[in-house]
């Protein structure tokens, strides 16, 4: 038999639990949020909406100063610091520096993320004429890179699917869209829900294990073709939860 | 320059040409519609949901008779045929076999499927203890696989994230999602996209080309963890459009 909340589950769980109500999750309001390459446009866009629900939220940058100008420009308690200080100051880190640059970051960072909540949410995209397409990435994913080289954080990926031009529109109220959390720990995915449903219009939706997390990562080049056809800033609702 | 309604297009469109309503899609409802394995529940369910849009319905199998059984079950006029039969007698053939039998299974049907406008809409996943997870598809996707193995064919991509259980449901009026549709030429994308916007509830939506129809394909693993987790049928809405 098989334990259908944790099925990885080690030691089998009392035969009669209850099942946990998905959507009771943590308090996560008392938690500073680090955003690496935080003057980006999604980035930005993630600081900003975080902020205005009420987090404090650290923007990270190589550059100290230029971190210090996004956060001024952003407003709402916002700081800005360099990559490393921004990770130490943080209990959830969120990854949304260029594909390019991630492995370096990520590797630079080790120590300062040690024991940190970490969320990736870099898209590895290639372009061309005929548009965007998924990269192959040879550990699988953004999401199990950053695990393979932050051993000793708790490596989860969410927020792939947002617009950046939504995030950073004043005039936009609410961002009307689902965010598939996915991660190895129920406690670690529970903490990032949370946070993303922190946002209004915005769900932190469960969405599987960090093996699964190419296809989440590589959709982002459908959502720009349907921008694209439907001149639209899409994003992803889960239907029947 | 690039033309935003066709970047790939050798001729450069005329300046000014207006863009072409997304949402202005062809009348299908005098196409015949074929379902390869459409005694399988996936198929079963589309052939059911399509009948009863009013759709004339074919549905193959490897046994005829098997096939005509599960016509006779369903109603709504579908008939039953082996799966050549099925494939001669449709203007859209929707291939809906399991993954095992996927590649052996159009390559068989290949002069069967010539001039054909097919619709692939499987999903090539692996189950262990954790879950599903997505498999490696050397040509990158079921659909690429279709399309390699079909030359002569018009080859789409679409229905991946459909639940079998509401499709077969009578008692379930409008199934809540909407359809993503890959493929290489608008002509046929309009064709199954309007196809999928005849069943209530449901909406075909473009989703790019088929090089990005991997994720698409694979996402269905993250559905699936959705699922137990919510225990819900989870589909999904694209917002925005």
């Amino acid at each position: 038999m098989t334990n259908p909340e944790n099925p990885s589950s080690g030691s089998p769980a009392p035969a009669k639990a209850p099942a946990r109500d998905p959507w009771e999750l943590p308090d996560v309001s008392g938690l500073v949020v680090g955003v690496l390459g935080g003057t980006g446009d999604q980035g930005r866009g993630l600081a900003y909406r975080l902020a205005k629900a009420g987090q404090k939220v650290v923007i990270g940058s190589r550059s100290a100063e230029r971190a210090q100008a996004a956060a001024d420009e952003l407003g709402h308690g916002v700081e800005g610091a360099d990559n490393a200080e921004c990770a130490r100051r943080s209990d959830i880190v969120i990854v949304a520096v260029p594909w390019e640059g991630h492995a370096r970051t990520l590797e630079a960072l080790r120590a300062d993320l040690a024991g940190k909540l970490v969320v990736d949410c870099v898209n590895p995209l290639g372009f061309d004429k005929q548009g965007a397409y998924a990269l192959a990435v040879e550990e699988g994913s953004a999401a199990q890179q950053a695990a393979a080289l932050l051993p000793d954080s708790r490596v989860t990926a969410a927020f792939h699917h947002l617009s950046a031009v939504l995030l950073q529109d004043p005039d936009v109220a609410e961002i009307d869209t689902d965010v598939l959390v996915l991660g190895e720990s129920r406690a670690d995915t529970d903490v990032v829900q949370a946070l993303a449903s922190r946002i209004p219009g915005m769900r932190g939706v469960f969405g599987g294990r960090l093996r699964n997390a190419h296809q989440v990562e590589a959709l982002v080049a459908n959502l720009i073709s349907v921008n694209r056809r439907y001149k639209a800033h899409a994003g992803l609702r889960v239907t029947d939860v």
